[in-house]
């Protein structure tokens, strides 16, 4: 990692600044409103005592999580899905990506048979929106658990969380490994890696992209290098919200 | 009007507390996150040059408006339209009235051959999503025109705007006449309007409807006297905001 | 009201000639082909036994409402809504409109548990085609519910109608007041209102907007007085009809 | 054909009583309100000068068809396809029936570069609505031709029709060939076959289907036979409507 | 029949190699990957032991089909139905046409409770491809039907089969009736018939077509004579490749 | 790597059987039927002189791929994503998976105003579809661009192709580390990892999922090992297919 300084006058290896503030929503069981500088997401994590019949019966839960991105979220105007009657492939891959992730580290057992769907809306999208996601879900998923528990849906002492997980996104930018890519720095990345990690710093989810030249071992581990300096200090951020 | 209290505090003929912040969004042309107590809805008002293809050459332009909500917006989640593949009534019928209420105080000539598109985001709901929604909109949207002046798509003496607009609800709770209902007040309310009045005072939209026994007339003068103590208020609240 | 005189030879104050067609369908438990002038409608009223899950054990009914208009109903060709794959907003908004309408003048436990189903299908189209749907649906609908007495799905002695309903457009065109407006009145309206008035003259719905300028108080006193009027007789010819 | 009475009364060769109401439509710039017994379809033919983009420029026009029933056309109610939000596939294979069977007779040449869209919608439906289409789309086709050469889009000289065109229905019910299915009627018939013919006797279209037993060469020509005796009797009232 | 010589080498009444390779697909039932020339068709049979709720406790069974091909099956390359959002007129045709020919031969009764899927996905088409999927989907079909046999969902002595079914295209190509049209030839015919035939030589679907001049009796008669030559051939083959 | 045996007999650093069988399609300009072990799938190649309206006049191609499941290619079946009217999130996501793969090893330049679509039908499915998919693809991309240069849309000494691209998939099964898993693996293992690797040996993609416990740096170092073994063999099968 060099002392190259950025756009935004960071160093390769520093974080935008993140805000996530917790209890956001009056009406969700978990909520949070992350910041990962200008990209802002609304998440909210809305708890359901029971679940879907197919699952009826086998004590266990289940979470589930949905993307978007308001319309004027990003520079100029998308149209919005519901209009056009359907979703899109990023949409609906960051959706999997979000439930996979936080499903990682989740009991269903000691969920018992529940049921948490995740909302994450982008209300502004500056690169990074998945992994803020990501990040900003598991606090709400942790604040409807204890919801879950105060309600006496969840067991006085089960443990439906094995860990805590947060995500970053780590790039190669002209020859630069970086950490945290603003949306500039993404769109001139060569090589694109999203990193789901656990606060005990192993992998959930590792997807790294070659937008322009392959890349080798060497940089792949590079990248992870970077990626768990972010994780770990997000790790740290939503113990401090949560505490 | 008798002096009731209400579940929140309120006397009848009260708003409850309205705050704009306007320029919320980085990235639209004009944007306002309003709240009217709980009911938080993000406007941003998107600027094109141009219009669309059939209305070109006619140096006139065009406003248009979207309404949606978010899953979790509401004390249960809905699922979301871009999932059911659908616009719902409920969602275009709002989406037609911000529209509408909007466009009656542009002068489409002043305007010229540009485009604006109004996008109303329901982030947290408690009664009076619509009329919030038109409220801020308007702010949005002067925003947006003088954005689109100081690019010079707009003429410098240019009047696009030839009033400002707000919105209100009023509604017969139990027998009282109430302003500004929230969420428990409207779904016991046997009468419900929603007026959309000029700064000036003069309406552009009375939507009366009677959800338990028919009203009469004299109800309806009670109603519409009570909803321009409200609208004179917001005009003035929207004056400050954009002074 | 003055006495001007309107293209097709009205006065102000005069409704197009009205015919309702009761029992024109022989297969569904009440129906009427309804004109206003040119404007055509066939409602039927589906009367089925039973209601939707969500509603069973309530000892309630349910009505509703759905509105559309054929592809060659105007002068121009328009495409199918279910060629387009969706429903657009005017038409969810109208379905909305009669549903609520009708609704307002039943009494859901007098009605039992049982469902009608209300189809306004627009064969022509001439301006007021919301009004007709909703003065011929009241037809069709109090056919229905005598079937469905006959039948004994309604208690003998059950009174599920609270009132009649008929609905009448009124709108400012130049600078006059004017009943029942045809389609090349409506367009020229610069306030356009439509009124669903009760029997016995009390308001179910008031829905008025500017087209071009706003109105003022006095305006919409004036276009009251005038719906007035129209309701008053269509109550008439939809006694006479179902005598 | 042996000389069992029918339900209704008729012969097994007997037509129902069939009337044509030419020019029902005040729009359309041809219109048939057709019906055989208590089947009763609204056709209308939609002329509008040019073709679609892909035609342009080879000196020929286009003909197309819709096909639809209203919801309650039938004796119970069948959802919209418009909120299904898609065409079924009776109303698919139907709406190309129609469409091929008028371009049958149309000489594109001399139609120019002209398109007619023919839509039937079904109001009442008892049996043989889509071979009641066909004849009753011939009648509205052939009155938008004459539009179209009225306001010189078609050459005075010009003969776009080649012939005319109607279609029937027959079916073997218990074991007796019939002509012009009513609805019980073909509920119980073994083989149907609906067959398009020109006025000068030669088929279009045959389309014979068992639905329960396989049929045979024999039975095949006995209800060829029956079919054309109806399609002369359908060109005969063709062309007195038309005269 | 005369003898002239085909762009394939073909005699008017010939027709084009059919090769059946019974059982291709591991995981179906009953499969059959289906050559006419080349044309190939997947047919896969998927067999479930009972029926949909609507069929519950009537002790019948149910047999439906499906069509499709892959969007490079033809010369050029078609969008997918799936991706547009809608299937197709022709598509639903088909399907419904495969469904009815194949339950034309079965015996619900003797089925039982069981429901068979007919899939019929085209791989490459050279015109015929909904006959070669009747005459592919019977093999499949009675493979499914014996596995279901041996799994015990259907009796010992059960005979849901009546008889074989088979189909085969015909055509007037030029003034010459030919059996089997390839793509060019299917293009150029004036009349177009497709014939569903048992084994024991009955019709169970005639559809023929006048694409250009319209079609008597004798060229009637002529097509179904050459038919008939294709399914005998074909019902030989079939019941070879499943003795 | 252990010598463990796998249930088809494999150790765990071995494919399962690979063939391609190139230019299976008569009409697509390449295509190639590729299986592993019991996964087969159709890979076919669109070529088309010319771009999309919006990138034309920058002299640079586009490649683009769908991939999709025939309903009867799994153990169960799945309903047609055509019928359902919408694509599922796994379609989407493996579409842009195989699309980017093979964008990576494509010159735009030199391929000039050309567009390729890659259609991967999977007509069997036994695990690793996706990386069956980007293997067989290239094959049938190769074919085509090829067939451009022949045409002349493509420059006689342009380089369209970079390196050739094959994929893989390796997994954690039990505590083993497993090569190409067949779908009983896949369903078992705690890790899943796809690994998309260019013929030199560099990464185009790598995609970890933690499907049980997340998963640490060195099973991540020895699954890319062993994901290399995969591809250095793929490649190697490719080369010698196009020879």
């Amino acid at each position: 990692m060099s002392d190259t300084t950025r756009a935004d006058g960071r160093t390769p290896g520093q974080l935008r600044p993140v805000t996530i503030e917790r209890g956001w929503s009056k009406q969700a069981e978990g909520s949070a409103l992350i910041s990962f500088g200008d990209t802002r997401v609304l998440c909210t994590a809305s708890f359901t005592n029971g679940v879907p019949r197919w699952m009826t019966g086998q004590g266990k839960g289940w979470v589930t999580a949905e993307y978007s991105m308001l319309p004027r979220a990003t520079n100029s105007r998308s149209d919005r899905e519901a209009v056009k009657g359907r979703i899109g492939g990023r949409t609906h891959e960051i959706s999997r990506l979000i439930g996979r992730s936080l499903r990682a580290v989740v009991d269903f057992k000691a969920l018992g048979e529940n049921t948490i769907v995740l909302d994450c809306d982008v209300l502004q999208a500056d690169g990074g929106t998945r992994t803020a996601s990501i990040t900003g879900a598991y606090v709400a998923l942790a604040d409807a658990l204890e919801w879950g528990r105060a309600q006496g849906f969840i067991g006085k002492k089960a443990q439906p969380l094995s860990d805590s997980v947060s995500a970053i996104s780590v790039g190669i930018v002209g020859e630069e490994p970086m950490l945290d890519l603003a949306y500039v720095e993404d769109s001139r990345a060569g090589t694109d890696m999203n990193v789901v990690v656990t606060g005990s710093g192993k992998f959930i989810e590792v997807q790294g992209t070659a937008e322009g030249a392959p890349f080798d071992r060497d940089e792949l581990n590079t990248l992870l290098d970077l990626a768990l300096v972010g994780t770990t200090e997000l790790a740290e951020i939503q113990r401090a919200v949560l505490a």
